[in-house]
């Protein structure tokens, strides 16, 4: 397995022949009945069971997914909101991700300056005894350049990767992430050069020219995507907003290059809810695990569709 | 105790006359000798050993800080590096802060959008079974409103407080921070209003005029100090940098009302690692509590000083 991110991201993507992210947020009310029936995870107010209940769905899940797409996105505040037994979760998580050959973005979006981002590196992207660390993890960089260099630095001594949050797909964000300038450039873009400064230091490019410093932007705002593509054409794009939260396929692959690399396309409720969906309801019955398989499938399609377009 | 985080802020710092809040960030090799040498927690590559000298000396360190200051605020970076020991350590030690009478800031910058930031606000002020939260934490607000609102409402839900991070201290913070927009407002600005108007909202406001949201902004720029303390008149102002971080007393009290309420100004490694200073040693020799007892008497001196002036 190749020691760079930027690398291993791209012999994943190439693999999988797929840019899909599948972001894993469980929310005990919505796992599948059959786990939530299960002794030792039937009780909502117990977080022992709903820890466990969530292992048990997360490991099941990544196992449907894994022949499909290269990597998984872990969204820590759903594991967080369990306390210190939600953490440890999301740590045995990814060790069981990397069992699945899959590569795993931590989304911490953890920021702050100094020191307190090499601790926040430490816990993220260093590896603890015994067990492995995410592959990259999302950081916020609102403290600019003397945020960003200190997970920089961590991810280089470590083999992992970073993703800046650069662009937010939420209504609001434009307010700030927008506003221009008096040199008629958006805050947002500003962020995104301090980024891919650090990004083009010597030693952070692999050997396929990725940077292992990406962006996080959303695929809602594809008025940006073809400009930022254009300007920093080695990172790697993270794009959430794919299936519900409202980026169309056709939106997001524009962060893709000819060859199919240089974004990761995340999706997260569209398929690991599928079972909610009447249209896998009426297909598989109470069976979650096809309806699972079958939406990672179906999104892979719709997304080699918009790129073939 | 006021159920209001403004009010019990208010309180406290006016029963302790003093806007002090000292910064826990705990790095094992900067611990005391005594507590390193002890049996337990005398092996730095030891997970376990490291939480327990961290649960000991913080603990200690809040109970000779108590009858001087109105607050702690735990820095969870530190802790979050021991994964979830560490974790376990940062939750069990803001039990220990209440039971010693001092409001607890978490200091974790947490931000996303959504039902994320909602999942962030469970971890972090919402109650655990069987333990207390935080009485506020600071949140980073870049994805603006829809970013913020979540934990307002849930610190309104659970009388707690947020401070959003509006403007760092470092020196890198500026390029971003302080780009003037084609309207002549900085970002920061734009930031600081997003909050306030959310700040002052119904039902956020406390007995005594103070909002539960209010604003990070670092002691080191005093020129934008003046204007911010004016502008919004019933926010709480968390600033760091005093000490280490190169603010004067004098720039950091500009953020305190007439009365010395308004502000709540941080000092971490001044007052935690005071033992290392020559000024303390020489005074107390190898007494590390009588050192950091004696820099918490100073602090609050100097800051009274300032404020007289």
């Amino acid at each position: 397995m190749a020691d760079h991110f930027g690398d291993r991201l791209f012999e994943a993507v190439k693999s999988k022949n797929s840019p899909l992210v599948v972001g894993i947020d469980p929310v005990y009310g919505r796992l599948p009945a059959q786990i939530r029936s299960q002794d030792g995870m039937n009780d909502s107010r117990n977080i022992d069971c709903v820890v466990d209940a969530f292992f048990e769905y997360s490991t099941k899940l990544m196992k449907i997914v894994a022949p499909h797409v290269p990597a998984v996105k872990l969204n820590v505040a759903y594991f967080e909101r369990y306390f210190w037994e939600g953490m440890e979760c999301y740590y045995s998580l990814i060790d069981e991700a990397h069992a699945l050959g899959l590569e795993v973005i931590g989304d911490v979006k953890r920021g702050d300056i100094g020191h307190t981002c090499l601790a926040y590196a430490d816990a993220h992207i260093k590896e603890p005894a015994n067990m492995t660390a995410a592959d990259a993890i999302t950081i916020n960089g609102f403290a600019g350049a003397d945020g960003i260099l200190p997970f920089a630095d961590s991810a280089n001594d470590n083999g992992k990767g970073i993703f800046v949050w650069v662009r937010a797909s939420n209504p609001s964000a434009g307010r700030l992430q927008d506003a221009a300038t008096i040199d008629g450039v958006p805050m947002y873009e500003i962020l995104a050069d301090i980024t891919a400064e650090i990004a083009n230091q010597p030693k952070r490019t692999g050997a396929h020219g990725y940077c292992n410093v990406g962006m996080v932007v959303g695929g809602t705002t594809p008025e940006y995507t073809a400009r930022l593509r254009a300007k920093y054409p080695n990172v790697w794009f993270l794009v959430p907003g794919f299936g519900s939260q409202g980026g169309s396929a056709t939106d997001c692959v524009r962060f893709c290059k000819a060859d199919g690399t240089g974004a990761l396309i995340n999706s997260s409720r569209g398929i690991i809810y599928a079972y909610e969906k009447d249209e896998y309801k009426n297909q598989f019955g109470d069976d979650w695990q096809k309806c699972v398989e079958q939406a990672v499938i179906d999104a892979n399609e719709v997304l080699r569709q918009a790129m073939d377009q």
